[in-house]
């Protein structure tokens, strides 16, 4: 029995054919190192386009990194990053914020599906300071969430709001935002509603491994690239994290792709015989279902993960084929 | 006039075909994440059949990371790396070992040709110690060298063996060793010789942005995942960094590749119009060139950088080719 | 009315006697700098004396800085400390912990009174690891705790073991280690019992500020003076730190100093109108009290402060009075 | 023979009276903690008072984390420090600024007499600023010097012009400004300069271990407190700290003390069989010794230290009296 990961994550799947050409195009010829290059500067001008905003764009390896990189430059090592109790950067990167931020603090927050609770931020935000704690200096959204929710941009304007008249940064983890945008969220709307810095994800897009890094903020931006050099996200030969980004946007690949990860999610959750813990509303199906349950499941191949929630999690990609979701059900059927 | 970067340094050349086609041949199918896919296996093995060594083995995006991580594990903050005053880490990548190891210091080593002057070493290792200063926690090596000379066995054995003598850990940054390799230097001498950790540097060797951590001592291996995601170099799509080493490993292209580029340094030297300031054992070419020189040249097209000894260096890499070798010899014979 | 702060915490009190009288015998000549005086090696004889161990000792300014020195020198920046949830390093010291020790994570464990609960320590440990999150590096406990509770020689023994089996190293922050010997704790079973590094407060126990570092385990003493003076904590005077612990010490004046202070609270306990929130088995008295009732007592000069449990301390020191405390009774039973 | 540390350092001698006293008055009642406290409010007042500015005001225990947490507030980690290459903060603090200001670098810069050299520092200022290098982002200047100079007010207006017009900021290491002032330097000049952080050194002053922050950007002190908690420089009993600096300010001992201070390092001067290698400008005297004759001294009773520059430096301080430097004198010319 081979496993199989095609539900384990979007990161077991391999990068999409826009992304692989472009890349191949690029590497040709000699060229300018460390973002010089004109791959790196056609990129960050379609980013700069799709999110029809002015910025400092970068393209990173990693995105535990771009996140950490950005929080720590939107907030001092006594200040603490509000962010919902399960995002990513608070329960899955090996405490990465405190390690780039200098000791910055986490302060996390409740919220359904993965969405930050409106009155929860408030009532961080309105905590008397004192020398004693580290308060808030940013505040840090992912759309879509870790449970797949997607943010409305109203709801995204009431939080940044919040954030904004205590005076603290705001951070978006994007590293789902092109299933959020497949899902109707507007990107056009990131830097009007005072998003400061974007990190969008390319790597879970579909793309080999690579991450845009998106300064609004451009007093943020001083000095950015030896901010990255220091970090070890400066990469010399820039175009093989420029390249995707190019091959997956001039044509619209890649909402197209995440629309079709999102359909995936939808057919699954059509046939699934787990209760679901959470609305699917992008790429992501959680389940309700016990620990010997999943054991079986991975006794005949599924490899799939806990989260926690509790929730077991089928991931669906631009990878996803419809065979595969009808196999799955047919297996989780089964074990039921 | 187009700007030529074929000799501005070496990771402005594109990525070599072996190394292409191995992440081409990787991208297929769903797999595993974080290095738990069978691609990295294989290449990890490959590693270690290259060194004839038991060894940890990661592959990671950034060499600056990779370097500075290694220095870290082997350094407290309150010590220092002893490295040649000229290294990459202690010159050229804005204080990463000091923002990856948290403070920890640098003693600055003279010694010709980018090689380490073992009285110098001796001597920075003699001092007495007190807690006002840093005392060395480890010696930092490069083969081949920023000027590209090539440190014999012997003579790493010498400095390796007046480190640990006294108790100091060692690091090989191996950005260049292939064509330390192809210059004779005996990869298969390093782990006998004592080194700690060892960085393959995969970008500057032709592949796209790739570098393997080699980990020769295990208990420096403990919780090392944890250690790299903490400092946002855990890729989630492993195969994408693993891949570009097999193509390149299984058959030896990479060390036909560095022969290449060693011969084409060779064959720069040979029609150099300008005083080489270092002899050219392997990859670069370092000339006496004053500043108008350098930019009547750069105004003809061709670039290339000032180094830190007041050198301009010309670097060949997998992908130069001898025309461009001429074509840029009778550029230099106009400028002079 | 003037603001009375003699139960708003133990540090509002001034220096006792014994302790001042020390200092100025101390202040008289020249002397060696840095800790090389005959008064800190004569206060840290009589510390190794007091828990009949042989230790490094270090006398520091700072209790924040000590204990997060301590854990930084027992855990790497990708591991994380075990600590009780209203640990004073995980609660009240602005992320000191994770400053010094470059991200370093905390594990919050519930539990009773501020003691950790055993179960909840063994399922943290139990936890399988991965590299995406911080495991634990290290164990942190504090005798007596933030809620007035007093561990005993066996409650210590088994979460100590349970830290060590996994390999875990151990701090005990003794910020009021003289109330738990007043109440019962034997400070001579603390080297047996397994810990690695205990800070013993000074503050708290009357002195003028001065805390005492004792590194058990000697090779984490290595470098120890190098590790305090690039963490500020390197005294250039040291005899103004280490004087207190001898005028304290050598008649055993601090834990009669202490024993007072436990009988203080044990007396305002016995007056109190309030619900007693936790068992008085040292010198704090925490009570269940309503915000509107707190500023009442506070508008009548009592100062009090609330706690993460929602308990109102009354916090007795060396220099509490009898009379003090029948006043503040007084003012309790007016204010029900 | 007792070793007699009267010229070791400023920090071997005694606490003045004038501190000590104002200590034992202070240490009377409950009080605020954490420098909520009159003593400290007071403390501060005089310290304005002194300088002729507003300011916030912090007192902390140490001069090390006090200069490095300034170049921290002023640096960001990818940002470095410019500084006299003998600055204390560069050679003989363990890495300190690094530490604190996670990975932050140092360019030393020379010049005469520990005093910065103008053409070096715009020089540095003027090096085009890359993603490699860590470009300046503070100015650090001490004053009176490592080497007993003291700065003219005209001198530091160019140094801090220079900076300023390069956005750099400017901290002033005070750890001897009493000797600077009473050798002429004009204490009211300070704000005026553009100084945004100064460090007053109580220590060396002839107080028990205390040091003034002075934050004149009042920015810069946002969430000072949390900044100061975090790096274990937040006394609780805040008063310990305050009060020398009200004893030794209200009615000016200390600078009668830095006065006679600077007087003994005349009269040794005066009486130096060894070529001087600076002027005596405050209360060091540097003298080209050679190491047989350093250590002939030593064992005839004097301690002394050799500095970086190769200099043997004997120090005086408010406690040395006119009897030891003659019987050092004498000794001198013994051993000469």
């Amino acid at each position: 029995m081979t496993a199989r990961y095609d539900f384990a994550s979007d990161n077991t799947a391999p990068a999409a054919p826009e992304a692989m050409q472009a890349v191949l195009d690029a590497n040709s010829g000699f060229t300018a190192g460390y973002g010089a290059d004109t791959v790196t500067a056609q990129a960050a001008d379609l980013i700069r386009q799709l999110l029809d905003a002015d910025a400092e764009v970068r393209f990173v390896a990693s995105g535990t990194a771009a996140n950490a990189i950005a929080l720590a430059a939107l907030c001092k090592p006594f200040e603490s990053v509000l962010a919902h109790r399960h995002a990513h950067a608070a329960t899955d990167e090996t405490g990465a914020p405190g390690f780039f931020g200098h000791g910055l603090g986490m302060i996390p927050l409740p919220g359904a599906d993965g969405k930050i609770d409106p009155a929860a931020l408030a009532a961080a935000l309105a905590q008397p300071e004192n020398g004693h704690v580290q308060s808030p200096g940013a505040l840090s959204l992912t759309n879509a969430t870790e449970y797949g929710g997607v943010y409305s941009t109203q709801a995204l304007a009431g939080l940044i709001g919040t954030a904004k008249d205590k005076g603290a940064g705001v951070h978006l983890d994007g590293a789902r935002i092109f299933n959020a945008a497949a899902a109707g969220f507007d990107l056009v709307a990131i830097r009007p509603l005072g998003v400061d810095i974007l990190v969008i994800g390319g790597t879970k897009a579909g793309m080999p491994p690579t991450e845009a890094l998106v300064i609004f903020d451009r007093p943020l931006a001083h000095r950015f690239d030896a901010r990255l050099k220091q970090s070890g996200q400066f990469p010399s030969k820039g175009r093989f994290y420029a390249a995707p980004f190019i091959g997956m946007l001039r044509d619209g690949a890649v909402l197209r792709h995440a629309a079709h990860a999102n359909a995936m999610a939808q057919r699954l959750a059509g046939q699934m015989p787990f209760k679901l813990n959470h609305p699917v509303e992008s790429s992501g199906v959680f389940v309700e279902m016990d620990e010997p349950t999943r054991l079986h499941l991975q006794a005949a191949g599924w490899m799939a993960q806990r989260f926690l929630d509790g929730s077991v999690r089928f991931m669906c990609s631009w990878a996803t084929t419809p065979e595969a979701v009808d196999e799955l059900a047919a297996a989780l059927r089964q074990v039921r």
